[in-house]
Order: structure tokens, then C-alpha cells, then sequence
């Protein structure tokens, strides 16, 4: 892997004289993982225009550090920032150093001192579209997560609880492989489905419910993200209804994942739809999110264009090649309950390659 | 809990007027969930120095902000801290607000703009002393991780991975009711056991190994902490030897957490012992931290007087009554392996609660 890191320092360091950095402190534990392999809670990386690197963290992890990033300095001290900081700030000529801001604390910050330059998103950047390394680990990834729910189907029935359906599909994952759950598992039954990012309850499962399950395992820090809606026993009528509108608006969505796709375009073949059998104002939340060394990345599929967005690194406004999204619409409506399908793709120049393949016809268990 | 969180709020309202704030911006996740219940990924409490509040939260968590703070004012709104700032900082009369600028980005504060009070470490101090609700929950998740160490224990055998032990006790915490990890399962074995934080590996155990592990069940949100070492196969001289010193360096550090003591000193008790063997350039970490809503908060017990320290949070060098901590000597020794033996307790005025129970004697297996 050693390669595939200095590859990526220097994909990043290629981008600092335009943003008239010298230097930049890289301050995100993912990001500095991403540029050197280790997985720390305190670490901090400098990297120069040249490419050049060093890598400070405390002793917990440094020899673990030594042993990753063997073509990189390490420096073993608490302060990892500071330490970093000042071999620019003090160096003969002085540097101009550029902070992540956004991913580094005010205090931080502050504490640094000196004329810092604040980016935001840089690394980010670099991150957002993937290796076919990282691409192999996600698909492994997604793998587990259908597995672990083929695996699951057979249990579910009425009254299990909320709470020990979330808890079988962590174990199957983990059981499978999985590092650990890439998130905390959402299992909405009944009227809670109306809640988006439910926490599992120990509401049991009954007869006439639907039930969506949010989930996802990690694999190789890589991160899969799955919903289904499943039926517990014969539907209703306005449950069918609803879940073959999201099950089209879906379908839409990503038909509409590929290269060259501004984000809000993508939310909107999605939302256009929901939105036409009036329940726009049930779908609060964004289509989809770039998925990788974190489970919620850029780039963020949702109805404003990227260019209005004031957070960072939200401003990439168009997909590009091997760009792992999700595409998860869904309707909520309060007191009676709500669908969600979701499933992980990759943009791939001749079509979208689907990730996540299970099922999407409704499940009536 | 509805009156257990505005008791809290009321706690922290009441330090306001010494801070010359008007108002205090909460953005801390887990800050955000001990003043009112809320477990959500994109929240922000104002709290007023009259006690009154405002959550903001996105629709993801609108509704169950609602359910679980019926007292609070709830905002919908995605950008959290935008909407709560501006209600303090244009208000009439405008207000004096002080933002958590250790639990804030660089981004996000600079992007609130106006002359906001930096303050870092309000609430967990407020936080620090818990109440008894707070430690039954702990005292559950300390109970949880005991028993799975038990279980766990039979199955140890040499051929078994470091990545299989984690699993297991993983499993076995979630199978007897804990939420989730209270964080990555450290377990580290013969060599590997010189590196505090190994992540595990798919190295077997084999006869002759010291096999450390670090691990521990979030119940209720709080999260346990527990190290053991343990010998596969009758240990050698000196094994035993690092063992008894640890051992010994633990019991002092325990009989030194009371209301009163310095952290420093209590850090010092323990460190002590081992540099009078010598060892003393092989434990590179500090005796122990605070635990409860994190794994990791004040009060931290390290040689540095508290003082001293530039972090924020840290400078409160005296343990009160009802403060959980950890108690976690080290000697790692590179290239041989180490030894590290942890449990959690609380200080109490009639000398400290013990919530980890697993003896201390050397488990040979």
C-alpha cells in the first residue's frame, strides 16, 4: 500500500501552489489515513509542495506509525499539531501553511497562531474519486451487507423487537467478515418508519408493519450503506402505493448516476417524482452521499446546486468517473410510517456498477 | 429524564454570568445529549443564562427531538449553529455568546462571525461529577464487560487470532445487552503487546504469550473501560516479573483516587513503582482518564499537574466525589510484549467504587 499513499500525497501536493500553500497541516483522522495508511486518534500529517511528509503522533501509535509509513518521516510528541505547524511557521524562510479548517477545532486554531491559510475540502477532493483498490474494498463491503440481510429475512417475524433485529444483522455482519457496522444500525417499524434516522426501539414487530432497515458494514475502513423496506405480512394498499413510488423514484435516481451528472440533477430525477404524487413534503432529506473512508463523504446528491452550498467541500457540482455514491429516497409520513430503498453504486464511464444487489421487488414476509 | 436534563441545563445556565456570557452555543454531540437526551449526528443546544433553550436539529431528528425534549424549544433547521447563533447575536438587545470552541470547527466559527467568547471545557465540567443514575449505567456496562471476559476466558486457546479474540468479546458484550463497543477491541499478543494501541492482527496466540486486552460495553450511552493480561501456557521469569510490577503499580494508583487528590499525584503513585524498577521509559501514557458519555474525558490523570495543560478541559487538578475513572498502568517493552492491567471505578468520600470485578491475579491458560 506504501505506493498507493505516496501516490496520493502526491496528487495532493500537486494541488498547493494553486491554493499559494507551501504546505498543508492535515488534521482529519480519515484524511491522514487515507494519505499514510495509519489509523490513529491522534495524528497529524505535514505535507509540502515537494511531497515531502511527516507524520506526528503520540506514542500509543508510534510505532505502528514507523512500521505503515516506512518512506515517511514520524515525529513522536502529544502535540501533533504544534510540532508540525512550527517546523513551517518557524522554518528558514518561514512557509505559508495551510490548515484544514474544517476539520480542526477553533481552539486548535487558534492555538497555532501564526497567518494560517484555511482550506477546507482539499483532501477531500483528492479522496472523491476512488482507486479501484478502494473500489475492490467497497465491494467487498456491500457484499457482506447483502449477505448479512439474506441471512436475516429468514428470522424476521412478528414480534421480534426493533432493537434485536439491528442487533442479528451487526452479528451477521461481523460473523461474515465485516470490521464492524459502518454506521448504527436503523431498524423503523410501523409508525416509526415515518422517523428517518430512527434509533431501534423495543417496539416489537407486528403484522401490518413495514419496516425499514438502514445498515451497512465496514470492511477495510470502506463503508457500505443499504435500505431496505420489507412487509410484515400482505400490505396495504397505501403501502404498496408508497413503496412503488420510492421504488420508482429510485430507479430514477440511478439511472441518473453517471459522469458528467451535476449532484442537484441527480436528486431531482429522483425527487421530481416524489414530489409529483405529492409527497414532497415528505422527503426531507438529500437523495444520496459519496461513500468511502467515511459513510457520509462528498459528493452530496440533494436539491441545492453544489455551487450555493457554503459547507466544505460541498461544491463539486458535477459526478466524475469512479465516484461511489449512495441513492436513497424516501417517503415519511407522520403517525402512519414511511419507505426507504437504498442502494451504494459506483459512476463508471459506461454505466453505473451496482454495488448493493439485493432485491428491490417488496419483500412480504 | 426530562428533569435530570434540566437540572443539567440549569447547572451549566448558572456559570454563564461568571463566563460574561449571555448565552452558551453547545455543539458538542455528546454535550448536546447530556443537556437534553438527543443522540443525533447534527444538532446544537443554546442554552440562555436564564436556563431557557433551543435545540436546532435537521428533519432526520425533528421528530424525535421533539418526543425526547418536550421542555426545549425545538428548531428544524440543517444549519444548526446558524440559526441559534443568530437568535443571540441579533437579537434586542444583542447577546454576548460564547461558543465551544473546542467542540466547533475553525470553519464554523469563523463562519458565525461576531465577537463570540472562546470558551472550551464548560460543560464537561459540569459533566465530570456524575449523578447516580449516570453511574448505574456505568456500573451496568462495567458488569456487562465483566461477565464477557468470563465467558470469553474458556475459550482462549494458542491458534486463535488476535482478530478472533476481539470478535468474540465483541460478541458476547452485544449478546448480553451492551449497545455497542465502547470502543475498538484491543488485542494485542506476545510482541504485538509492546504497542499499546495494536490493532488486532491475524497473528495466532501461541504457548509462552502474554496476550493484552483492552476493551469494554457502552450501555445507556456510557461506556465501560477494562485491560487484562493474560499468559497462554506457564509464563517465564520475566513475564511474571513485569506482571507483579504492574500489578502492584495498579493497586497504588487505585488506593491514591479519592476525593481531594491531585491527578498528578495520583498518576505518580502508580508511575512511581515502575520507574523504581527501571521501567520507567516504558510507560509512555498516562495512568487513566474520566469515562461516561465518552471514553475519554476529564478528569485525565498524567504526569503533567494539570496546571499546566494547554488542552482544553484538563485543568481541573483535583478529584471530587462521584468521578468515574480508569486506573491503566502499562510496561511495554518493544520487541518482547507488555503488560497492561486496568479497571474502572468512582471515587467516593468512603473511599472509590470498584465497577470493574474481574480479579487481577495472572490468568495462565
Amino acid at each position: 500500500m506504501t505506493v498507493t499513499h505516496a501516490r496520493r500525497r502526491e496528487r495532493l501536493a500537486a494541488l498547493l501552489p494553486a491554493c499559494e500553500a507551501d504546505a498543508i497541516l492535515v488534521t482529519g483522522g480519515v484524511n491522514v489515513r487515507y494519505l499514510t495508511g495509519l489509523d490513529s486518534s491522534n495524528a497529524a500529517l505535514l505535507v509540502r509542495a515537494d511531497a515531502r511528509a511527516a507524520l506526528a503522533t503520540d506514542s500509543r501509535y508510534a510505532e505502528t506509525a514507523r512500521r505503515v509509513c516506512p518512506d515517511v518521516e514520524v515525529i513522536e510528541d502529544r502535540d501533533v499539531t504544534g510540532v508540525l505547524a512550527t517546523a513551517v511557521l518557524d522554518g528558514s524562510p518561514p512557509g505559508r501553511l495551510a490548515v484544514e479548517a474544517h476539520r480542526m477545532t477553533a481552539d486548535v486554531y487558534f492555538t497555532l497562531g501564526g497567518d494560517l491559510l484555511r482550506l477546507s475540502g482539499l483532501v477531500e477532493s483528492v479522496r472523491r474519486v476512488k482507486d479501484e483498490e478502494e473500489i475492490g474494498l467497497l465491494r467487498t463491503a456491500c457484499e457482506l451487507t447483502d449477505r448479512a440481510f439474506a441471512e436475516l429475512l429468514p428470522t424476521l417475524r412478528p414480534g421480534l423487537t426493533e432493537r434485536e433485529v439491528a442487533r442479528t444483522l451487526e452479528r451477521l455482519m461481523a460473523d461474515l467478515g465485516a470490521d464492524a457496522p459502518a454506521f448504527a444500525t436503523i431498524v423503523a417499524s410501523g409508525p416509526n418508519g415515518s422517523i428517518p434516522h430512527h434509533s431501534p426501539s423495543d417496539r416489537p414487530l407486528a403484522r401490518g408493519d413495514l419496516v425499514t432497515m438502514d445498515f451497512g458494514a465496514r470492511y477495510g475502513g470502506y463503508h457500505a450503506d443499504m435500505t431496505r423496506t420489507v412487509a410484515i405480512g400482505e400490505p396495504a394498499g397505501w403501502q404498496r402505493e408508497l413503496y412503488d413510488l420510492v421504488r420508482a423514484a429510485q430507479r430514477a435516481g440511478r439511472e441518473a448516476v453517471r459522469p458528467g451528472a451535476a449532484t442537484h440533477e441527480v436528486d431531482a430525477a429522483a425527487r421530481d417524482l416524489i414530489a409529483a404524487a405529492g409527497h414532497g413534503g415528505h422527503f426531507g432529506h438529500g437523495l444520496g452521499h459519496g461513500v468511502g473512508l467515511e459513510i457520509h463523504e462528498v459528493p452530496f446528491l440533494s436539491p441545492v446546486p453544489a455551487a450555493a452550498k457554503t459547507e466544505p467541500g460541498r461544491g463539486h457540482a458535477r459526478l466524475e468517473d469512479r465516484v461511489p455514491v449512495t441513492v436513497e429516497p424516501g417517503v415519511y409520513i407522520p403517525g402512519r410510517g414511511g419507505v426507504r430503498i437504498e442502494d451504494t453504486l459506483v459512476t463508471r464511464d459506461d454505466g453505473p456498477e451496482l454495488l448493493t444487489r439485493t432485491t428491490k421487488e417488496l419483500l412480504v414476509l
